[in-house]
């Protein structure tokens, strides 16, 4: 997720608008959708994973982002992967 | 991380490899460091999260991967995002 | 899904190996599960819909494919449409 | 098919815009032109399927598009795959 | 359609696949499907236009191409343009 | 040639341009020099061939379109195809 | 590091933004965390090595910068390299 | 060198710009820096080679370039060529 | 042009091909059809300027180009730049 | 410079091969032409930085790595940049 916040917006509407941003994504990062999130070194930029029952739950989830009409998303769709260690443990995922 | 194997490999020696590789990888698992991995939905790939002392270590790491000869790895650096709910814990690291 | 099939293959085992693509492909369209399939003019390639549980349930799919290895998949994920009239039915799924 | 809407824009004339792209597509969608439509997920973009006579006709519909000149269209040519089980019907179309 | 012929291929057979590639092409020319055809100057391709029932056909005449297991295509969707002059002529086709 | 016209523009002076862009191109293409045009489906850009004496006259043409300011062009030079059947015609040119 | 100012930026707050900037890379510089800095001829941008503490640092550093608004950074991770000579010296760090 | 002028630009100043660049290369032209100068048919661009005394002189040639703001260069770095016939001369440079 | 030699070619073979390619390359420098020749700093490439009748010369030059088979040529029509100073001279050509 | 090493070399001549490479980088790195040199984490590759009198020296010593047949080299060229703190230094080079 990149975001580029056009020249000119006024400061007050983007530093709220910033603010619904965090309180949104914090939300779903507490019920557990929204799994991880990492910000990219020196970019106005995200890479998250999102643990989501199907796309179309997804697409809302992103769609809803505050600011998601200054942001360029880019979907890759991840399985488990064999050598993961959480297919060890007795109650594997 | 993709894997191109060449046609032509001797299958023993591959599936050898690839059961060392797998090896490897959980080792580092548990260790802690290679933090999460995934598969790429339909690609010989996976996506991987590690964390690690520094570069040094997170190259030592990459290079020694079985298959890394047959690899073509891409590295983006991560940081702390400050919408992570971990922050918001007594004890974040 | 491009396939690039490299020179020197015995024709038998590469005859073989696309009858049996094709059988396992329409398995996975009567059950439902590859939904489409079309073929990009003027390449060995195809562009396909799936409709599966999830994507641990596509990985499987597109890695058993028997010219898998031979083959480079692109995965974009979809999800409905708000303008689709499969939404205005009764019962839309 | 990407949309991306300019900053500045009046609400009220996209509202509209958007409401005629809406109609505009399901009547072509019952009359069979516009064969499939899917929402890439986390984009403002679709993935279609058009069956029409011609090319001619095929840029008549995008040309048409309300939403057409914030659009960026990408025409892929599709052509009837042999693995299709359409194939195997009695009269296949 | 770029055509890469891969070292090692016998001499006689390449010149054999080289002129039944001429004579396919010039049989469609002279038929009027293959409209046009340029070589690229300084590469080993070609642009050409062809003026095809449907995208089926299309497919048909370039995998039926001799040299097709060596090429790649990028087929690109054209239309009539509003300003061919050729829409002014009595009977425009 | 791609047009990418701005938002903003009056819409009668786009109307004029386009109207002078058209009679140009016609002209153009009465002379022989605009030998074809084509419409890129889904595209507001065009596929055209051009029978110039040299470089510098091709790019007096292009530079002098009323579009121009607003298009971006790519250029490939062709040449004569040794498959072409013109080159079988008794005076090829 | 690329800049990309935007038209219409008052001059003199132009001006203070890049002293202001050149006085912060400098303080880094002889802090030794912004190790080293070169210009990329005939581009507004530049390349530049940080030895840091850990990924946090290096994004909070560019993070900080005047300019970073107007910029678009891509960090490669490096590690040291085998045939470094500074290896080779007694106390190689 | 590629220049992309913006809309809205004051068609004096820009007049007066353009006139300034001219100077500003045939003046170096003369001096023997900027070795040659071609136009890219259909863009607003060009292909330059200099040959100056080493980077610093470069950048700061095409940093003084009067229309610098507006323009993208892309600088190759050239040496000379074996085959180049100026090496059998009897005092090649 | 780029060129890249397949490893497991005949060192005399390849030796005297680069001979060949070098004498054909310095005939026409001094024909003048091929105008420069310069080396890319750190390739095994070139880039060169020629002065030829038509596009068909054009491609009949590098057509015949000894390592040909080996190589990738892009090709970028160029025309006089109104800047250039030999436009200035009393017989500019 | 990217590295990519053919599979079927012999292991000696390889191992040989990267001795050798190590030995001139070394020489070069103590005479001061190659001044920096760092390893890209996760890929056979390096970032290096040259001071070399001119083009054609530059050219001459990356020609001559011994790994250079299997190396890709992407050459920026690299100006003072007017931060640099050595600009501040009593005297300056």
């Amino acid at each position: 997720m990149d975001v580029a916040i056009p020249d000119g917006i006024d400061p007050d509407v983007l530093a709220e608008t910033i603010a619904t941003e965090k309180a949104y994504s914090q939300e779903l990062q507490r019920g557990g959708e929204w799994a991880h999130i990492w910000r990219c070194v020196g970019e106005y930029s995200n890479i998250s994973i999102f643990d989501v029952a199907d796309n179309d739950r997804l697409h809302e989830i992103l769609w809803g982002l505050p600011l998601f009409k200054w942001m360029t998303c880019e979907v890759t769709a991840l399985a488990t992967h064999p050598s993961d260690i959480a297919l060890l443990a007795p109650s594997a995922g």
